[in-house]
């Protein structure tokens, strides 16, 4: 089995930094053979259940895919509403599927604290939150304009921990 | 000083029960000498700096105002996301206000998972958030025609207590 | 491969009210076939890394399961600090095993914040957090002498189906 | 009203660093002439009403004090058991007393995930959670033999902020 995994990028601000990190976290995955990614940007499925707008979208990527990995800044301390809102979304298609967070923050935290807080709203729906994490702090400054961040290598070994816990989980629980 | 209040209903959905609560708790509150208290329904200031959207009527309210109470549901243990929109499109006009936080459920648990993991946000906006606080489970079923709550006193002298709180805070801060 | 679970009692106070849940789970689990399941009380296991307590027969016990299951009360929003030094003081025999939480309280709202507070904890030690979870409110009143709480038969269903999912899990991840 | 802050280091570990944390920022208040404070080593105070140890040396101070300022690492994404028992030991002491947080990591991110799961308890007893907070990374590496921090100004900075919005609070609701 090749695992299917949907990267929802988790912000609608404009401006938005973590834009950046997801497109980088996306191109790296996209070289691996051992598992398909679908890029899921929160402003293509905006209000789902709540403003009566068409969740149809979203479920089918979510019911298709075999793991998620959520890329999402930090706004004082917690997860964007916007992502909240589409998480919330569904239920069902979420159940017993691994899921990794990649936190985002203009300052020196990485986003951490969005990482714990957004972690009981996805067990409550079912999903496996994965051990490993890969943080982005600094975002403002930490990519060059070919998109690739300072320190390449040692992202690049990290995101592939990351996948590679993602998968396996996949792969026990598909 | 009389403090002047803004009470948030924090959900937007279809069929919202908050809705409910938020009028119970108003009216309630409007019966009191001692402060003035204002309706702020998410509805009314959908997507703030994310969308695009006018932010100023919101920022308006928030800067007149000397406290704030939050009427939310917890959905999957964490606040709505179009709440957690409204309050990150402002910073300033919170600093050293007093916030308190009536949940409510579906289920027996009262939504307290949502106003604990509300608090780190609320505290990093400078926000001073009170210990009281009022719970509403089993919302579908707890009101009459008339908009009471079963058991009505009890809910009388919990929201006596939880405002006076606010008011002490207000006061003392203002 | 039958699981073998460890159940753990997470709180040391005189008086402690959790201990008849605990024995009543444990009761209820050891009538299964499908599972083995041993009674660690944080009593015995008190204060490992931190006050060089001797840490090994935990890590023995912890290394031998399959699964945990945590029962503890919610002190002030939160777990009970001889439940996170006992956890504190392992790491590798954590990793990639279910824990499931029966959570207990006083009052009405059956510990749920505890158990919301201490799943970044169990994540960042390896451990998959299930959904389920049964808790246990009003527990001064809700067992009678002979051990067994009031709607024991719902409170059987609700563990059992626990249960399930955590051996499910163990299965799934062993 | 000259404030009297009580600083509690709130680890017992051998070995702790945040013990170099303590004494730096006890060290920078001892300097203020606007403030008073006192110093508490959780190992002077280890296991309050859990374990029938002497709660009162402890009572004792948090009566007296108008503020409190406490020093811990973050274990696991959250706060030392030896804390949270601490804490858990006392109520009314607490009450409408400004408290503010500096947290301690080994790695990068200076606990503050730590500092975020504590303050729902923090709030509970009835605490103020200030917004100002200091954060220690790289603890191991931070200090010099002299218990001087790298960067050591920029760290007397925050404190002073923070010192200064506590007393603020201490002034206002004493």
């Amino acid at each position: 089995m090749t695992p299917h995994l949907a990267l929802v990028l988790g912000t609608a601000r404009v401006g938005r930094q973590s834009e950046k990190v997801a497109k980088f976290v996306f191109a790296h995955l996209q070289n691996r053979s051992d598992l398909t990614v679908e890029f899921v940007d929160v402003r293509d499925h905006l209000f789902g259940a709540t403003e009566g707008g068409d969740v149809a979208p979203w479920q089918s990527i979510a019911a298709k895919a075999d793991g998620f990995i959520i890329v999402s800044p930090e706004y004082n301390h917690s997860f964007p509403g916007e992502l909240k809102i589409l998480i919330d979304s569904l239920d069902e298609e979420y159940r017993h599927k691994p899921v990794g967070i990649c936190s985002v923050s203009s300052g020196s935290f990485g986003g951490v604290r969005m990482a714990d807080h957004i972690k009981p709203v996805l067990i409550d729906l079912g999903m496996v939150v994965i051990k490993k994490a890969v943080q982005f702090p600094n975002v403002e400054t930490l990519f060059d304009e070919a998109g690739l961040p300072a320190d390449a290598d040692r992202y690049h070994k990290r995101i592939t921990e990351f996948a590679d816990e993602l998968i396996w989980f996949a792969q026990k629980l598909g």
